[in-house]
């Protein structure tokens, strides 16, 4: 069982992680943090500062935001419990001081949380290799009309995931519209398509068209409940890790 | 049984009638009609011009090119005999001419000739209407690496149909590209995404994208075969049909 | 503006109903009624037996439960309110007795409240007519692994609403399991498969599988709350209405 | 670039074979080996049997018949060049076989040669390693209608490799049918479901539902040919290797 520490409990994600490890026997919260208040149906205790946490659970793990940064992580060094950074929002200097934590604290950081996300982009990567520049490479991607950014961040940080490896190959590029043109695909290509529509909570494809052979990978979201699994799963596995820093791409082939 | 004229049947879309038609009962061709020779191992006569064609079959299948209409039209109206113009290419003169002669000629002539189109965008058509502006609508097209064109003739022809139904509550306009702006879906939208990849012969998918619901319409194509197999039952169903011009959508909405 | 009484209102899809008939301009709850107290952050009364009721209401809708059905029968006939009975578990008894009410009452009384269902079961009926025995017909659904029964009772409706038509060319029965035998598929065939998994909502699709060519029709769910949207546009729908029986099907086939 | 002598040049794949090779730089056929006589556009020279091939070639591809083992078998061990062997249908004592001459000979032998399909089992194992018991595993294949047995080879084949996997934490069992009982699914059960209908060339679905969260691994083939391409992969790939059997999962895992 993994005693966890949990950081912004009050919030949206924290109350979810709260059910979440309720309903398991693998995890169990020994204390909250949160700086407003809230009903707690969990036995665990709520306190305002990280400070005045038990310097003894396995894991912290984080849902509230950035401006909680510098306290966790001076907590977590000081009493050597792996932390897991889940919220987001960080700046490029707040995720440079991350990384240098990262040599005396053991941190779980990752731009994606969701544990199948992460293993969509590892089957991706190893299906770029072993298809190679056969197969023709498109990412498709489904969100809510709400949503203001296209392509999504996963989805781009898909095509990152596949283009380190394709590159290896050939200088592979997005296409994003292909109605203002007239001309062939070519091999360098990869497409990025999204679709808009209704409550749909995210879903991504990648698509390998070889020659009368498809492959298709993909990973469909219900809930946002997917990424507190995620930070979950990611607390029992930096749990009595060595200092360093750590994502869910170690998660994912660590396993393997 | 429909005694058929296959006019082309030399070409590709020829040959392919021919073997559907020798697998079926329902089809019988009384002779071929092309300028070239081929070897035939169905027992129908090859003639060169369709003016040498028997004059009383019950329809004519013309899958050879537009230079033949003429001939065509004029054969068909003389003899009374229904034409499936299966052929692609005209000209907007010839589309013109095949309009005016359908008042004394019975014409089958349609942009698709692949029944499950055509019932794609009658389905289509039905699920606009009964969800109205609650669903959002998106269309999904896949075809091989080789077309040039983007969105495929068969994706726009259903956007059309479904912006005929749709424009009755909101003024709707297609969206080919999302990734150069950042801003919320709007109801008047219609999503058109191109995918392309591989040998893939065709895909069509209609999303209605609602409040937690979806409802997906898929149209999916191994082969050119399916053309052939759309005019085979356009001639049975043109056969005895009065003077007129008639599409696959009549078909479709006919059967029902 | 549709005007409406709630019953059930402090139940799970009272509750959804509320929430969603406060965020749309279309509906307006006058009056909620349940035994049970409940908070009710909307403005409307909540009374504890129908009967005290206000008596001009556009319609009612009930999800409370069967033992409710008399008091409602006899407030909406009396009342001339029109009434949605979207409670599900009634006996054969109750069946009956709903159908005679309805002889001087208007009631909507549909075994699926899904609008998107009833609209599949409606283009999946349509396309079968069209298609005919040339293409092969398989359902496949998908829902969460506590579900008990296989298959879903709306993938049973639906085989039933494609049979109707089928059967007018072929005496068509349902395949359940085919790796228990070693032939070839029959065209009278309708394959039935019942997936399992996580906890996905409610996924139905119908395949029809032809010459080179495939059409699938897909239906998901992702929450319950599109029983809830139905049971409001049935609300809409029958409020005005002549006294006799109504269901989805009418709803779906009137719009067109 | 590959040098290969083909055995079984004049039969169906064979013809395949010699057609995707001309196409393609990487592959160069030396000689084909058949008994009958065939038309045979490229240049090679058709040998009766295998003994008069010529000794210095890359591979041989076998998809002659499995009366040709004992001759193939004695070439390569004699000449030092690598076999692909993707003729199907051999008796267990003849796998016997080919598994001791793999002691003196280079041979590339697997139950599927189709580089897609051994890749699709690749990454379903490795996702049922990191998923682990929290997600339910459901494999769903299509097939044309002239198909006899079900579940596909495929599909069997897949399903063993998972268990393989998945043994390790729970002991799995397939599931067929779950009509015929009413109970919740239970974690051990990989449920398989066969939809058979028109021309499917084959489509192999893994899907992996979780909490909220679904991943669903396909792979679909449009052709034959899929195993043309395979078996030119293989050639390419045993080419200089070391005695022993290979396999395409060696391909596919070899390449990463």
């Amino acid at each position: 069982m993994t005693n966890i520490i949990l950081s912004g409990c009050c919030g949206r994600m924290g109350k979810t992680i709260t059910r979440l490890a309720s309903e398991s026997p693998k995890y169990n919260i020994v204390c909250g943090v949160d700086h407003q208040f809230c009903v707690n149906d969990s036995a665990f205790k709520i306190v305002q500062h990280i400070s005045d946490a038990p310097n003894d659970a396995d894991c912290i793990i984080d849902f509230s935001n950035p401006s909680s940064l510098n306290g966790l992580l001076e907590f977590s060094t000081k009493n050597s419990i792996p932390l897991v950074l889940a919220t987001t929002g960080y700046t490029a200097e707040q995720v440079e001081q991350i990384k240098e934590a990262s040599q005396n604290a053991t941190i779980f950081f990752s731009f994606n949380m969701s544990l199948g996300i992460s293993l969509l982009a590892n089957l991706a990567k190893q299906a770029t290799k072993v298809l190679g520049l056969d197969y023709d490479i498109e990412i498709i991607e489904r969100h809510h009309n709400q949503k203001l950014d296209a392509p999504s961040g996963t989805a781009v940080l898909l095509a990152d995931e596949i283009m380190s490896v394709r590159n290896n190959e050939i200088d592979s590029h997005l296409v994003f519209d292909r109605h203002s043109r007239r001309a062939k695909r070519d091999t360098s290509e990869i497409g990025m398509s999204s679709i808009r529509g209704g409550t749909i909570v995210g879903e991504h494809t990648i698509l390998f068209a070889g020659n009368n052979e498809n492959i298709e990978l993909t990973h469909s979201a219900n809930s946002r409940e997917v990424f507190a699994n995620g930070a979950l799963r990611a607390g029992e596995f930096i749990a009595g890790k060595p200092t360093g820093i750590y994502a869910m791409s170690d998660l994912v082939s660590g396993t393997c």
